[in-house]
């Protein structure tokens, strides 16, 4: 607010009129203007959680996002939101808006006039996002994703713990010549858990080659074929951590057509522990989890704790770590 | 109303007045009681559909689901209502309340005070419930599931026509040996699927013995074990037509474990269209689609229309079709 008042050449009352739309305030529109300009070119927001100005409370909390809800993937997410809100004593409402922006803004704009308490604005995959201007209106969390700005608190996985846990796993049971195969989708996630396998080899002082590192497709076919290639090396690698379930999938299928046996041949990690594949693979898969019901839990706990109170937490960031759940693939 | 009337012995304007909570109407306390006695009695329920009598509209449509949003299977319910909510110019509101009938009744109860247009309850997969007593206060639709006493409107797939189709389709191939692994869940699927595979056999006047139909898990280990069990048969089945895609899944494990090839020596059908497994099986799975997404459309199309009206709809069962999706397993 001092920023803005220097920009501005007025007070800080004078500012604080403006901003809280103080009636009778007698300043003069030229001011006025003169006021939202200089916010606009600072982009000052007043912080929804320090202003507390709602009297009533209607023990909503809103909840949208891009797809939790339709897809396959992180529904736990939604569960361990609405356990939080329920042993909170409010009521989780959803929206879910396919990443449509018009939506989204209608979505949040409808949920502020039912005079929600906060909204968590979730993703179904840890990435950077713009949230939408309205969101500045009400305290919020962001959810499995974060604003570059840091404006808003957020909750993403540990990925580079997970990772490094992982190849811990593999180190741990002899293996030396272990792939990684990551994705394309450049993000927090491939940065991350490429940066927790290379820490992990140094622990074990193992040597971090560029070759061991496999970059494809997210999914079934391409861990199918890139193992059908990986496989070809001399001396083959003993071990596999995917960067998902979904691409273990397709390395099961590869390693059985070329007759290996898994764990006894190659060792194989997942990530994600997305059950309906990692429970029903054969051999069921040892697998990272992400926590997507503590990062539910934690977004709701916070925004309850924190709209309630007139104090202005730090923007932060909140990691949760991702467990090892051990399986026999390994 | 008449039954009412006549069990309490009043007349009908003494009823309407007492479910009308008319103001002034002088109905001694004593007559009141034996009225909601009677109507209790009857279970009559003015419905709300013709009620219609909220002037302010929220343009909020309230979706409440045991599970859908949380779970990995039928999310593209969600998605069906969202569009259409989305063509309507209303908001689509989510309340996930894992069955639990409390947080249903909180959850429904918090709609109703925010004037929802309407409720759409649906629940993961199609069977009979007992819908929560507040959902009687408001336009609804039943969504995967019905009431026994068909007081509401429900939409549910057609699970006759879909496991017809799915037979035919292998009967059309040539194979005479088809076994139907179905699941122990006794209900509308598992009735209606073993309905249709009986009449596709007699179609092509194929006789239908018990010992070609087997009951088990709907999940993987279960179509695996079966598989393995039915293959020793002499003759062995050249087709399975499976009650999910998880136990296809299972299926597809056990044939590769037993040597043979898929469709050459055994042609496989599924059921649910669940992408994340049916796109990935190697090869990939041909299977009956369940119509999530347009039973979604069709709820959301459904309460728009009659919401508005003053008529009084027939409380209806609306089936939708189950389309087949070809992929390579047959």
């Amino acid at each position: 607010m001092t920023d803005v008042a220097k920009l501005a050449g007025v007070s800080q009352t004078a500012v604080s009129f403006v901003v809280n739309n103080t009636p009778n305030a007698g300043i003069p529109e030229e001011t006025k203007q003169r006021i939202l300009a200089a916010i606009h070119e600072l982009s000052y927001r007043p912080n929804a959680f320090a202003k507390n100005l709602r009297s009533r409370r209607s023990h909503i909390i809103g909840f949208v996002t891009d797809e939790i809800a339709t897809s396959s993937y992180a529904g736990k997410i939604i569960q361990g939101a609405q356990d939080a809100a329920g042993a909170a004593g409010k009521i989780l409402f959803l929206a879910n808006t396919g990443g449509d922006p018009k939506l989204e803004n209608d979505s949040i704009e409808t949920m502020l006039e039912h005079q929600v308490d906060g909204i968590i604005y979730a993703t179904m995959s840890h990435h950077a996002v713009t949230p939408p201007e309205v969101l500045y209106e009400i305290s919020s969390v962001l959810l499995d994703c974060y604003d570059e700005e840091r404006h808003f608190p957020s909750v993403v996985p540990d990925e580079v713990n997970g990772a490094l846990t992982a190849t811990r796993v593999l180190l741990q049971e002899g293996h030396r010549r272990i792939a990684f195969m990551n994705t394309v989708d450049a993000g927090p996630p491939a940065r991350g858990r490429l940066e927790g396998y290379k820490q992990a080899l140094v622990e074990y002082e193992v040597p971090f080659t560029d070759d061991m590192v496999y970059y494809g497709e997210s999914n079934s076919d391409s861990g199918y074929e890139q193992t059908l290639h990986i496989m070809q090396r001399e001396p083959s690698p003993t071990a596999i951590f995917c960067f998902n379930d979904q691409i273990a999938m397709g390395v099961y299928e590869a390693v059985r057509e070329l007759g290996f046996r898994i764990p006894q041949d190659i060792a194989v990690i997942g990530f994600d522990n997305l059950e309906i594949i990692a429970e029903f693979l054969r051999p069921k898969l040892s697998t990272m989890e992400l926590p997507h019901y503590q990062m539910g839990q934690w977004a709701v706990n916070y925004l309850v704790e924190h709209a309630e109170s007139k104090e202005l937490p730090e923007p932060l960031q909140h990691l949760i770590e991702c467990p090892y759940i051990k399986r026999a693939s390994v």
